[in-house]
């Protein structure tokens, strides 16, 4: 297994073997990585910076769910580390072609693309890509390498370097509709002058595992557990939509700028009304945006004309854009949905970010025209867009607003802090920011003890997962995934040593964090939701500091 | 003596007694009030932030050039405490009223003005006043409460919470033209709805002193000692222009965004040049910004038709708006000076934040009336200037700029921190963010050695210093400083009980930060400033990690 080096200011690319004495991939690469070579003290998008891709330790191999990908550096909105993961095509097709970890380095003056192959690696102008949105840019890109290939890829908001940028990976489709998007990471890839990186698996294959039947029976029973979990078949059929009856009946679905946690429009953007519109127009649920995915849990979403519009149209994009702007209109969601997708744009960041406006009289709930066209000014590239393309923090700063939902300068994702309050604790704690994925806690929401202590395991498993390459949806126990690990590499895992990894890695993300100047005392709420009530549970959020801080005593 | 409490809120307006226990004023008051009261978690521009004016130690006595005001609270830009003080005649007029702070809390939802005189204090309708610049806001407020009040005033620029906005303070002549620059003031101000305050001290008295032939001996010496420091007679016949010859010099004159420290047109913006203007046109040098100044070294600026256009150039401004930009014409920097001092902006920020945007392409070097016209957007309010009037830090994010002048958020001052290596600590670890008040360190320039202990014993005098409301520029020792204080309060106090009240303020500025969220580990220069030398010397900031970790030692 080897890492790619890709020095952009000197054009210069080479193979070193990948890490022979520790099992890593994923979130883990990228932390192990940032810790041996990174530079936390410099700018996010200086020179030195470095981006980091990885996909997950089962990546190119038969283990189901399992091809995520992660990347990563030093995060444009919280300035300290990031991994964000995604879906799609290309971390398994790097598993493949045996490419554990990409480190991009240095600055190109011009567009490139990194074309990588069963033959080399090579960069190649991006003759044509720049400034092209997504879904342009991988048309062209297919037609110049082949329909077959991955693609990594950034629009105009990461070539903009906005602090609010994602990666795009494409799906099974070639669509660039999944997206590593928190934390800006198309901005750390649009520093180094890099448009979009090709994989082409042809001639790879699949990872022989070291032990293949036990890997092989391992991976089986994993899947088993998948295909019977009890929220497979409501993944698979409502999508993750199904989270917007779940969060309203809650009461933690940010609605009207994190004002209330239910919408009383929730019907209309829930996942009766997605199938609904699905079923009469055409595309699907329950399509894959992973090679050998069990669950899956993506609508294709076309528009009232039947014509293909969006793919994944998520929960938090559905709450972000929805709700959290009282917008109760499921076409005008999928079209800033696929906006979002074509500029290269978080849609968590952005809902937050129009959110706001309200509060500085630019933006009235529900007025989803207004929405769309403040989207649009950031595909201009004007001052305005520069300022809602840089996410919550900035917007807010900029126009003087106080009650900003925010942690660590990134926006706060989809599920109400205040009526889950476990989850909340995630949120002000992970070195990550204010997450989704960083450690999911839905016991006793409302409960103001024991949070911390939930929070901690729930943050321990997810980073584990996230060095895998599994989906989170998979909801496999570390039980199901050790053994596959142990016949991957012929070793001898226990539940423990599988979940210190996890450890190991959050303790590198502190220690980076610390480096980058960020310290405990910004593992915070923001001080307004300490205070505020959250109808309808009318909650605060009232977790002990002493319990935030506790967090990290493992 | 009393400590004034405004509640915008209700508008409730109450006195209470002025600490009894300790001797405190200025920076020591608001450090003191932000510990006992502040909510250092809360947004600066909260509801519950606090703003907090506090005169001196020495405010309303016959101390020689002692009416500094100090006005402090959370810092928009840094997010950490903030003191700015600032000459003019409020200070003193607070202090012959018996007031020695005024803490300002709630907010008020139409913008209001506090009267403040022997007769009463009250909120009055700032009917008129908003969106109005600080000139002809001064110039009404005058009008309405005759010639001789002292007000305290924000522009434009804190009405619309921009980030970077002062709080004017009136010279004695009516003019707006002192400023507690840095750090947000303004935006504190404004977010309370709080337009101006009006001090007439018609009918109040010099305070008593307990020992009042002590006292008087003891402010005798110290204005010799003023009148004797040998560069009292450079400062007072050549304004603070005379830094522009010392720091060009040394290496040490911030130019075309920090990319050099010296300026082939220095003579252009220096002390000479600015004398001849004077003495053709009119103006003058050598005037007073505070009643019983000894210094005199501001200047009075006119255009070229002679008509009067600014008051005190001063070096900060004329380096970050003149040589920091590549502009050489000191009648542009003069007309940027007073639009700044108008619309309420922090000169230094806003010569940091255009310098940035030469990066960014928006800006050429040398080009005088572009970098007007960008000041001009704030003035209109447009996205842009809302990007450039939250400084330099949002100003770099917006447009994805990489190698930024700040510590803390806050705008780099006009000593260049690599070759005045003791003033870069004080930049660096400052509570206050990159202040050139915060301690400056002119000995041994280029050594990276003994920088942590001369940034530290700077800091404490400084800080102490900033208690008294004495003007840096009286370079009086605490030999001098502290029989004042005796006599004023009738104490023994050593020079070490004087020191120890500095070495109290900065741990209480820095426990409020950490519980801000900011911990040591933002105590760093830019990364980049270690790296890319400084012509003429070349030096880059090499003083090493440990030292700035140990000014906090004491």
């Amino acid at each position: 297994m080897n890492l790619l080096r890709v020095n952009m200011t000197e054009g210069k690319i080479s193979f070193e073997p990948f890490s022979q004495t520790k099992i890593l991939g994923g979130r883990a690469t990228i932390d192990s990585l940032l810790t041996q070579q990174g530079f936390p003290a410099a700018h996010p998008l200086a020179e030195q910076s470095l981006l980091i891709v990885a996909p997950g330790i089962f990546a190119g191999t038969s283990a189901p769910q399992s091809g995520r990908l992660s990347i990563g550096g030093k995060s444009p909105l919280t300035g300290g580390i990031k991994e964000a993961n995604v879906g799609g095509t290309a971390g398994h097709k790097l598993g493949r072609l045996g490419i554990m970890g990409i480190v991009v380095e240095g600055r190109s003056k011009e567009w490139q693309v990194l074309k990588i192959g069963r033959q080399g690696v090579s960069l190649e102008k991006a003759d044509g890509l720049a400034g092209m949105n997504n879904y342009s840019a991988c048309d062209l890109l297919r037609r110049k390498y082949g329909d077959r290939v991955g693609i990594i890829v950034i629009g105009p908001a990461g070539e903009m370097k906005l602090a609010n940028s994602t990666v795009a990976v494409t799906d099974p489709e070639g669509r660039p509709s999944r997206h590593a998007a928190r934390g800006g990471v198309g901005a750390i890839m649009g520093a180094k002058g890099l448009k979009a990186m090709v994989i082409d698996d042809e001639g790879g294959a699949l990872r022989k595992a070291a032990d293949e039947e036990a890997f092989r029976e391992a991976a089986k029973k994993a899947a088993e557990a998948i295909q019977n979990f009890p929220l497979t078949a409501g993944l698979h059929n409502m999508g993750t939509a199904i989270f917007v009856n779940m969060d309203n009946g809650r009461g933690s679905l940010p609605t009207r700028n994190h004002r209330e946690g239910s919408f009383e429009k929730a019907a209309d953007i829930g996942p009766a009304k997605l199938m609904e519109l699905v079923k009469t127009r055409g595309g699907a649920m329950g399509h894959g945006c992973l090679p050998g995915c069990v669950v899956r849990c993506s609508p294709i979403f076309h528009d009232p004309s039947g014509k293909f519009l969006t793919a994944a149209l998520e929960y938090e994009t559905i709450c972000m854009l929805g709700s959290n702007l009282g917008i109760d209109d499921l076409d005008a969601i999928a079209r800033m949905d696929r906006r979002c997708d074509d500029l290269g744009l978080d849609t968590i960041e952005m809902g937050c970010t129009i959110g706001v406006l309200n509060d500085a009289g630019l933006f009235r709930f529900g007025d989803a025209a207004r929405a769309e066209e403040l989207i649009e000014e950031i595909a201009k590239g004007t001052p305005m867009g520069r300022i809602l393309g840089s996410g919550v923090a900035l917007t807010a700063r900029a126009f003087g607003v106080a009650r900003v939902p925010e942690v660590k300068g990134q926006g706060i994702a989809a599920h109400a802090a205040r009526s889950s309050k476990g989850w909340g604790v995630t949120y002000a704690t992970s070195p990550q920011g204010a997450d989704h994925t960083a450690g999911a806690v839905l016991e006793e929401p409302l409960s103001k003890t024991g949070q911390g202590d939930r929070s901690r395991k729930a943050q321990i498993m997810n980073a584990s997962l996230d060095a895998t390459g599994l989906c989170q949806f998979t909801f496999l126990t570390p039980k199901l995934i050790v053994p596959m690990i142990n016949g991957l590499y012929g070793v001898n895992w226990t539940v423990e040593e599988y979940l210190e990894l996890g450890k190991e890695m959050l303790r590198q993300e502190r220690t980076f964090n610390l480096k980058a100047g960020i310290w405990p005392g910004a593992d915070r709420l923001p001080e307004w939701m300490g205070r505020e009530p959250l109808p309808p549970t009318n909650a605060v959020f009232d977790v002990p500091l002493e319990d935030l801080d506790s967090v990290f005593n493992f």
